[in-house]
C-alpha cells in the first residue's frame, strides 16, 4: 500500500494508520471530522459523498457531524468499510481524489494549520488500574512488599468512574490545583496548592457500536465489536490531595482537574499487526472475563518532560502497552458485569502502565519512588514531581520488523502555576 | 396564589411548585418539556411563545428542546422569570391561557397519559456521602464505634464520580446484578447474583448556569446560582459486590447498575420557604467550603416497599433532607475545588440520608443493621435486603404551617430477578 500523499518512513500517520480526529481551522470554525495522513488531514466532511460502499452509502451524514459519536455508533463492518474506502481513495493508484485538483485543494489541510478538539462526546469515562507493575509499585510504597497487591486485584480489573467534563485535548494547559492535604499524619489538614503533581501514562480505549441496554452484560469474549480505537491519556493526578480524600470512596478531586488525551483515535484495525500475547493470568479469571484470543498490543510508550528553563526535552519513561495485565476486553466486561449500559464514545482508561525496569514506570510517583530518588533531567535539573512550567508529553507508536509504523501523535500538557485562592 | 387548574390540598404539584420534566405521550412521540400542576402537565413546547418577559423573549427556543439543559444553561434571573411567567399564566385571575379553550386543549396533558423521561442530559454524576448519621452507621457496622468516621469526613464532603449512562427514570425496572463477591473472608471469590441488594435514599441536585471553565473554583458562598433544582434519587447498591471491589478506588460496578431519579425537577425557588438551619459543623470548614446563609431544607423523605405477594405497601423509612451535614453548596465547592469544570445538567447526589431514629435510616443495610435485624413489613413478610419482585418507592414533600405543600412525586423501581449468566 502506498499513498499519493508523501510522508517519511517515521511518520506517525502512514496510510496503514488513518486515525480519526476533529479539527477547526482559521478558515473554518465549524468542527470537521478528519483522518491524519503524513503531515496532512483529509477532511471527511468535504469528501463524505465518496463513502459510497454498500454500508456507508446511506450513512454519509455521520462524516458531517462535529463529533465522532455517530460514526462510532455504527458497527465494525461500517468502520472497516470506511477504512477500506479511505485507503483506496488515498492510494497512489487511485485517481478519484489524486487527480481532482479542486477537490484536493479543499479536502486536505495541513496539521500545523488546525486546532484539534476532543473528538468525541464522552458520555462516561472510567479509569482502570490494570498494570500489575504499577499496582505493585504503589502497593510496595504505601503498604510494603508483602501486602502490595490487594486481594481483589488479580480477580477483577479494578476501576472507578472518572470525570467526563474535564477531559481535554492535547495542548490544553492544566493549572496546579488547590486542595486539602494532610501534610502530617494525625495533625490538622492543610488547604493550599498541591505539592505532589503527577502525570499518569495511560492509553484510553473508546467504546463504539450501538448503545447497549441497561441490564445487558458484554462478556470479554464478545467485547471486540465494542472497541473502536485508542488514544494516549495523561491522567493528571494530585497525589497529596488524593491521599487525604480517597478513603473510603476513591479518588475524586485529585483526578477531575483535567485528563489530557491525544487528538487522533487510532483504530483497532490499524493496531491489529501489533497484537501480542496476553499477560499470563493466574488465577484464571471467571468465565465472564475470559477470552481465548490475543488482545494485547505492542505499543511503545514514552513520556517527555520539558522544563521552562530550556528547550531540551528529557524522556523520563519508556514503557509499553503490552505490560497490561488485564486486556481492554476484560475491562469492558467488568464495566458491564452488573448490567451497566455502554454508549458509543465511552472512554476506558488503561490505568498507569509501568513495566519492570525502573525507567519504565508510568508516573513520577514511581519514577522518583515517592520522591526519594529524584529523576535527573538532561538539563541538569531534578524532578521528584511535576513543577510549574513543566510540559509533559506522552508519545506512543508501534513498529514492526517490516518497518510498518503506526503512531499516536502527542498528548501534551503544560502545568501552569496555581490560581491563587482569594478568601 | 390560586390556579384555575384545580387540585387537592395534598397535591405534590400546586402552583407554588411548578417542577420541570420531559414527557412523551401516545399522541406525540417527540419529547416535550412540561411543568406539573395538580394532576396535569402544562406543555411548554406548545406555549413557548408565551414566555415574553424581557429575558426569555429571545430564548423561547429553550422550551422547544427535548431536554432541559438549554434552559438550565441560562441564569437564575431567567429561571425566576420563567417561574413568574408560569405562575401568572396559571393564575385564576389570568385569562390568556384559562380562556383560550383551543390552546388549553393542546397545552394540558394528564400526567396519567404520558411517559416521563430523564429530563436532562447528565454530563457527569457525582455521588456524595454527606449524612453524618449514615456515615456513622456504616462506620460502626464495618469498623466499630471508635473508628466509625474517617478522619477526613468532617473536613470535606467525601464524594466519588458515578455513572451517567445508567441514570434512569422512575418506573424503570432494575435487574438484580451478577458480580464478584467474597462470601468467606480469605476464601476464593464467588461469581453469581448479588445477595445483598439495597436502595439508598438520596436527593439529587442538578447544576444549572453557564458552563464553568477548567481551573475555575466555585466556592460555597458563590454556589447558589449554580443550583437549578432537586429530584429524588435511589442509588441502587449491591452491597456484597461493593465490599469486594471497592478497595482501593471506590464503588464501581456495585453502583453503576442503575440509579433511579424522580421525573420532576423541583426548583430551588419552590423550596425556598422550607429553608432551615444548616447542620452545625465542627470543626469549621476551610474558607472555600464556608457560606453564611442557611441552605438546608426541610424535605420529608419516605421509602416504601411493596412485595410481589401483596398490594400492601410498607413505609420502611422516614427521613429528612435536613439531616445533611454538608450543604449542596459545599458539595459543589468540593466538586470544583481543584478546578473541575461544571456543565449544566451535572447531577450531585446527596448520599444516603439517615436520621438518628432507627426508622429514619436511608438504606436496608442500616434499617436491618447489616442483616441482623429483619425489617417487618405490613404484610407479615420480613426483609433484610431487597428481594426479587420488590418495588421500592422514594417519596418526598415539604409542608409548612400555612399548609403549603411542595412535593417531589415518586421515584420508583422494581427489582427483577437476575438475568441468568450463560457461559
Ligand atoms: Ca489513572
Ligand atoms: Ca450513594
Ligand atoms: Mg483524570
Ligand atoms: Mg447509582
Ligand atoms: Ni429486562
Amino acid at each position: 500500500m502506498k499513498s499519493f500523499i508523501e510522508y517519511s518512513s517515521d511518520s506517525d500517520f502512514p496510510i496503514e494508520n488513518l486515525p480519526y480526529g476533529v479539527f477547526t481551522s482559521d478558515k473554518n470554525a465549524q468542527k470537521h471530522i478528519g483522518v491524519a495522513i503524513g503531515e496532512w488531514i483529509l477532511d471527511l466532511n468535504i469528501i463524505s459523498r465518496l463513502f459510497d460502499g454498500p454500508l456507508l452509502k446511506s450513512k454519509q451524514n455521520v462524516f458531517k457531524e462535529e463529533k465522532l459519536n455517530a460514526f462510532m455508533a455504527l458497527t465494525k463492518p461500517h468502520w472497516i468499510e470506511a477504512r477500506e474506502t479511505l485507503q483506496k481513495l488515498l492510494d497512489v493508484s487511485s485517481p478519484a481524489l489524486q487527480n481532482n485538483a479542486e477537490l484536493r485543494e479543499k479536502a486536505f489541510v495541513k496539521q500545523t494549520d488546525v486546532q484539534m478538539h476532543v473528538p468525541v462526546e464522552v458520555g462516561d469515562y472510567t479509569d482502570f488500574y490494570s498494570s500489575l507493575q504499577h499496582a505493585t509499585n504503589v502497593g510496595i510504597m504505601f503498604r510494603g512488599k508483602e501486602a502490595a497487591l490487594f486481594e481483589n486485584w488479580k480477580h477483577l480489573p479494578v476501576g472507578y468512574h472518572g470525570r467526563s467534563s474535564s477531559i481535554v485535548i492535547s495542548g490544553t494547559p492544566i493549572h496546579r490545583p488547590y486542595g486539602q492535604t494532610l501534610p502530617v499524619e494525625g495533625a490538622a489538614p492543610h488547604f493550599g496548592p498541591c505539592r505532589l503533581m503527577d502525570f499518569e501514562l495511560e492509553v484510553g480505549a473508546f467504546v463504539g457500536g450501538p448503545p447497549t441496554q441497561l441490564g445487558e452484560r458484554v462478556c470479554a469474549k464478545d467485547a471486540e465489536d465494542k472497541i473502536f480505537g485508542f488514544v494516549l491519556l495523561n491522567d493528571w493526578s494530585a497525589r497529596d490531595i488524593q491521599k487525604w480524600e480517597y478513603i473510603p470512596l476513591g479518588p475524586f478531586t485529585a483526578k477531575n482537574l483535567g485528563s489530557t488525551i491525544s487528538p487522533w483515535i487510532v483504530t483497532l484495525e490499524a493496531l491489529r499487526p501489533f497484537i501480542v500475547d496476553n499477560f499470563p493470568q493466574d488465577p484464571t479469571p471467571f468465565p465472564y472475563l475470559r477470552h481465548d484470543d490475543k488482545f494485547n498490543f505492542d505499543i511503545k510508550l514514552e513520556v517527555d518532560i520539558q522544563t521552562e528553563k530550556s528547550p531540551v526535552v528529557t524522556t523520563v519513561c519508556r514503557s509499553n502497552y503490552r505490560y497490561m495485565y488485564w486486556t481492554v476486553k476484560q475491562q469492558l466486561a467488568q464495566q458491564t458485569v452488573t448490567g451497566c449500559n455502554l454508549r458509543p464514545g465511552d472512554l476506558l482508561g488503561s490505568g498507569t502502565i509501568s513495566g519492570e525496569a525502573a525507567d519504565s514506570f508510568g508516573s513520577m510517583l514511581e519514577l522518583s519512588w515517592k520522591g526519594t530518588k529524584p529523576v535527573r533531567l538532561s538539563t541538569g535539573e531534578e524532578r521528584k514531581f511535576i513543577q510549574d512550567g513543566d510540559t509533559v508529553t506522552l508519545r506512543g507508536h508501534c513498529l514492526n520488523a517490516t518497518g510498518l509504523r503506526i503512531g499516536f501523535g502527542r498528548c501534551e500538557g503544560k502545568l501552569l502555576p496555581a490560581i491563587h485562592f482569594q478568601e
